[in-house]
């Protein structure tokens, strides 16, 4: 029988990995005080073990995996836990944060007693068969990495210490989401001039690949603009405001939101996004 | 024998395009008025034939490919060349230039009593044995497509009249080249952090016809980094100044001076650019 691991992360993420990690045997507790129906139902529909706090503290591995801004928010929560307690669970911090953030949550954990790793998540939440996201961690964490790799799920160790697995994390999501909101921004122009068609051909011709990517990622994107917007910013500040490049990405945030209020309201682009593959 | 054409190309693109046609049995006319001296160098190693301007308005068609801040000083200029002029060349702009600058080029020369042809060029010169860019024409040029396509380039026609080629044009340039300066900025980044062989390993295993566009790209773009800023600029404006996608470009162009200041300076960031299809 495996240890039984703690896991707080109220999305479709993280109820995905404990479903997962269940589906092997792994058992998966988590704390729902404060969290939202949503969050409950995600959690019981993936067969997570809902204990008080607590019981959390008995775990050997603590799984944070929240929205960015809310990772600071529950390192400190964590922190409060550990009052009181001889050996409270590593807390393993797989969030879209950048290096600076990491750092600082890194200070909280460590100032409460706790061990802190860096990780993060590339991928999409697994599902079915599919092999699902890696997972990333610091190479202090193998042990860690090789329970995950055992129990279904992708995990590798990454050399750098704290703050490279969330380089990794702002640079991989830069460029995988940046192109999918670049490719929107630029279809929505294309198609405003009736150049989409036009757009279509030629980059199937030059990038057959990128085009494919495109097609999947314009109409996957729409439900995830608004929670993409702070990630945009996280990596604006990873890049440091004094650089240019800082800028793009806050646009890109801007971009985000402008997406996802036309879903909210008239849709008028979510409808162009969506028909963009069969143009 | 084929009727002579025009062309008016002081670079790189335009050159490679005029020796193609040379090289296929079209006699190519240029003039070197006021241009420079490796202009008057390209254009003889290509093989075109340098005459007065008087004799540039017996063509049939003429082709301007400037960079996108010349094209409407070039399109005054043509509009000077016709004064007196029966039956001028018909004016065909292959320009990186947003469809409402090809809407006032279009004024300038319909005002000088010739006819006016909106087109763009995707790709890269063409070179040795490889088929070069594609030449798009809207479709009251189906002619000149066909006459380029039976001399050696490849062309194709567009529906949707004037804008339609400049908008295909700052689409696929927003896409393409907006894909290599992101991969830059994120590879600078990413490197800051020690953990740029973790991105290339990640995004190998996610993206890898993505990564192999970048190992292209990002040692690529260091000398063109200078002429592409005001390219980004030219988008922003095709994108609008009241939405927030513009910004997104604005920061572009910015990252392209920054790129092409370090290059002419330190080389800090062209260095690790170069490095990055190696680490």
């Amino acid at each position: 029988m495996t240890d039984p691991l703690a896991l707080v992360a109220p999305g479709a993420m993280g109820a995905a990995l404990g479903a997962r990690l269940v589906a092997h045997g792994v058992p998966v507790l988590t704390a729902l005080e404060g969290r939202s129906a949503s969050s409950r139902a995600r959690a019981e529909a993936a067969g997570l073990r809902v204990v008080a706090t607590g019981e959390l503290m008995q775990a050997r591995w603590f799984l944070s995996v929240v929205p960015p801004a809310q990772a600071m928010a529950l390192a400190r929560e964590f922190a409060g836990w550990c009052q009181g307690v001889v050996r409270p669970p590593v807390f393993v911090d797989l969030n879209a944060i950048n290096p600076d953030t990491a750092v600082q949550v890194q200070a909280v954990i460590e100032a409460a007693g706790a061990r802190f790793v860096d990780g993060c998540i590339l991928g999409f939440p697994p599902k079915g068969d599919a092999p699902g996201p890696t997972i990333y961690l610091s190479d202090d964490a193998a042990e860690l990495a090789t329970l995950l790799q055992a129990h279904g799920l992708q995990a590798r160790t990454l050399r750098g210490g704290v703050g490279a697995a969330s380089a990794l994390k702002m640079a991989y999501a830069g460029i995988n989401k940046g192109v999918a909101l670049l490719g929107a921004a630029m279809a929505l122009a294309a198609q405003r001039h009736d150049a989409g068609d036009a757009l279509r051909a030629a980059l199937g011709q030059t990038h057959p690949a990128l085009l494919a990517q495109l097609d999947h990622a314009l109409p996957d994107l729409l439900p995830k603009a608004r929670r993409w917007a702070p990630e945009m910013e996280e990596i604006a500040a990873f890049m440091g405001p004094e650089r240019p490049e800082a800028g793009i990405y806050t646009a890109l945030a801007a971009h985000c939101r402008a997406l996802a209020d036309d879903l909210d309201g008239a849709g008028k682009a979510a409808a162009v996004l969506r028909a963009f593959p069969a143009i």
